[in-house]
């Protein structure tokens, strides 16, 4: 790891919860990048990310359905934005919030889906999903939060996405894991999209794994260590 | 254009400078989209193009360099955020503002670009440009510029733009002309990326021709009648 030597490739790092964090309040801050630049742009990749491991020709159901979970701060403004980006991709996505959220980016994100004539559901039914839904994009819950301080109603949406047999698709991090380390006994995404660097819960992620967020800058990059992987062309997601 | 018969291809509509207004004022105004959202993936969609007609491997001089001048207004904000993507697809991008811009979405850019060292050039003579950069982006004014009202310093810099050899790129109208009709005596770029929809100016526009703004909400293409052309997998722009 310490290899200096230019043929040398060095190892992905995968962020603690405070480096990921720290991170992206220096975008923020010191980079002025803006939360809706930030959220277009990744849920942009989320869903194109989707379209590679989902492509609609592979979808079993007769229709393209997906159902998108958005929790109320922003790990679901990304899930919010990727509904749109799946809508403009063709499929047919439907969006369950299960907390008002008072973020303004999150309410002009919601605005956005319903007058694009997203539909909305307003309760989650195990049996249905598995019925109606091809899969399930779990945009609940993000790497700042504490697994231990979540109540309803996510408790309730968790258990029901365990309850699943339809692939589950988890941006950043699997809602309810901790950032910092795997889970057994939380839900099991088919395909995890990382954004802008995995955290240490994916180091031994068995499923698909991919990472949105080309755009971050290179200083960060070399700051936080990251080694990514190449992108290529204009590729928005690359697979790790 | 009348014919209604599925078969029936119907033309793509060349908005008028009102209509051009009209739609970004309701995707603003009643679809809640912000401007830092649409100026990132519109950013992002330009730089693309760019990638699709002038791509790394055929530019000849040594570098890939790519001066991008961008104007104080909406325009130039795209331009700054196409100039940011250029880096990150691994060109070397040189950016000029003729004008500070008292706008804090472009202000916000600025830092960005700034940030992650692209060079800012300080005067744009002719001669330096046609050897030093392989082509140049135009984002200096947009569709909402009456082209009687243009003064210093923009029109200097479109006199400078007039007279290079190297291609220009030209985002949503080639700087100084009329949206509504084409120019015979003005700038004369290579590529033009129409922003959401194609203006009336482009008509005959000779050079290449491709549409950025996949995003665009159904309901709102219909309510123009625009007719766009089909874009491919999770692609960002269209060769019209």
């Amino acid at each position: 790891m310490n290899c200096r030597s230019q043929k040398c490739v060095e190892a992905l790092r995968y962020l603690s919860k405070e480096e990921a964090v720290a991170m992206e309040t220096e975008l923020l801050r010191d980079y002025h990048f803006g939360r809706q630049q930030l959220t277009e742009i990744l849920g942009n990749a989320c869903a194109t990310a989707i379209t590679k491991v989902f492509p609609l020709w592979s979808l079993e159901k007769r229709q393209p359905t997906v159902l998108v979970v958005c929790g109320p701060d922003q790990n679901g403004c990304v899930g919010l934005a990727c509904a749109r980006h799946l809508h403009v991709f063709e499929y047919i996505p439907t969006v369950f919030t299960p907390k008002r959220s008072s973020d303004s980016l999150h309410q002009d994100l919601m605005v956005q889906c319903e007058r694009m004539d997203l539909p909305f559901l307003s309760y989650l039914p195990t049996e249905l999903i598995n019925e109606a839904y091809n899969l399930v994009v779990d945009a609940v819950l993000g790497p700042e939060t504490e697994p231990l301080s979540v109540g309803e109603p996510f408790t309730g949406v968790l258990q029901t996405l365990r309850g699943l047999k339809v692939p589950i698709v988890s941006l950043d991090i699997p809602s309810g894991w901790d950032a910092d380390e795997s889970s057994s006994d939380g839900i099991s995404p088919a395909l995890l999209v990382s954004l802008m660097a995995p955290k240490r819960c994916a180091l031994s992620f068995p499923g698909s794994h991919f990472l949105a967020g080309r755009f971050l800058p290179f200083d960060l990059q070399r700051k936080y260590d990251l080694n990514l992987p190449k992108f290529s062309g204009t590729e928005s997601v690359v697979q790790l």
